[in-house]
């Protein structure tokens, strides 16, 4: 049984697709040990409660600086220590030894199919605002494995998705969301859960079922 | 009628698409004036006679110098006058003169989906295996026009390819052929040929027929 830690900072669509999955049989041998929230109003906490499982959250506020809260959130991961994090819009940036406690054991999803519109200062909107003014005409989204870089760790999935006439950044958001990442985000988790994931040479993939 | 010249280097299989749409009618209102090839042992050179279109060689290595070479390409471009250039995998920067001669009247096909694997070094080969060494899962091939930088120019048309496991360049380079650069670039200069390309704030697409 995969035991996953799922960090979150907001609405928690990414989250609610992973719960989803695993109610439906999508997601197997997997269970959500807690899901952590940088932000006390994030909807991703309900979301947890309504599904039983462990909501918790650990604001930077409440720490008398960054180092500090880092600190406590890579203690609260050791202590927990989960086969599995998974950063499902997580907008804190990991600290370099949580990457290295949990080598190729944090995931994340980016809304773009890197390397085009990644690193760092493209998170959110800023991805599709990007995307609409370089005047592409597919996008997508990434799984990837987290390591130091700014989204530069082994890529495990990718979807593409196409940009249509009139999208503005939230539109295009919203179908990055439902065509890619709440498809391919479950289908790595299940993947990982599962010993289908291959390592080759740092390059990650998917062997199909 | 739209007027077009085609440049190549190589085999030519992109011409030939073009070649076959205008045959079959998949592109209408155009006709290709004329193939050059900076290469004298390029196939794609008799690809255009069996067509019956006019092939013309112009090496580099029949002028005193790149700058030579360069003015005597504009010049006979210049003198052709197309409506388009279509760069069909032709392996020769193109001088900046010639593309303020011709705004947006320069078509290229790069077989990756720009951001992506594109600019300086990213060419033929190299392309593919940018994208393997990165582990990336899907690609694909960009049409767009030609501006003074390194496919940086307004994007007409993408269309996305996955990568498969077992993929070597040479076999990736295939599929992205087959399965996008045959079919958006014969589509986009349909579209120019019949006035379906739009310009907005730099931006440009194709309006469905």
């Amino acid at each position: 049984m995969l035991r996953v830690v799922v960090c979150v900072s907001g609405g928690g669509t990414n989250l609610q697709a992973i719960l989803d999955a695993i109610e439906n049989g999508n997601i197997t041998n997997t269970k959500i040990e807690m899901v952590i929230s940088n932000n006390p109003g994030a909807y991703a906490l309900e979301r947890a409660k309504n599904a039983g499982v462990e909501a918790l959250c650990m604001s930077p506020k409440n720490y008398e600086s960054r180092e500090a809260f880092h600190q406590a959130f890579c203690k609260k991961m050791e202590d927990v220590n989960p086969d599995l994090i998974v950063l499902a819009g997580f907008l804190v940036n990991i600290p370099k030894e949580m990457v290295a406690a949990f080598p190729n054991r944090i995931l994340n999803i980016h809304p773009s199919l890197i390397p085009s519109f990644c690193g760092v200062g493209y998170y959110g909107l800023k991805v599709h605002e990007g995307v609409l003014s370089r005047g592409a005409k597919v996008t997508g989204a990434t799984v990837h494995f987290v390591d130091e870089g700014t989204d530069t760790g082994p890529i495990l999935l990718q979807k593409a998705v196409e940009v249509q006439s009139g999208d503005t950044p939230k539109v295009l958001q919203q179908r990055v969301m439902e065509q890619a990442e709440w498809i391919i985000l479950p289908k790595a988790i299940d993947a990982i859960a599962n010993n289908r994931v291959e390592f080759v040479d740092g390059i990650a993939r998917v062997i199909e079922a």
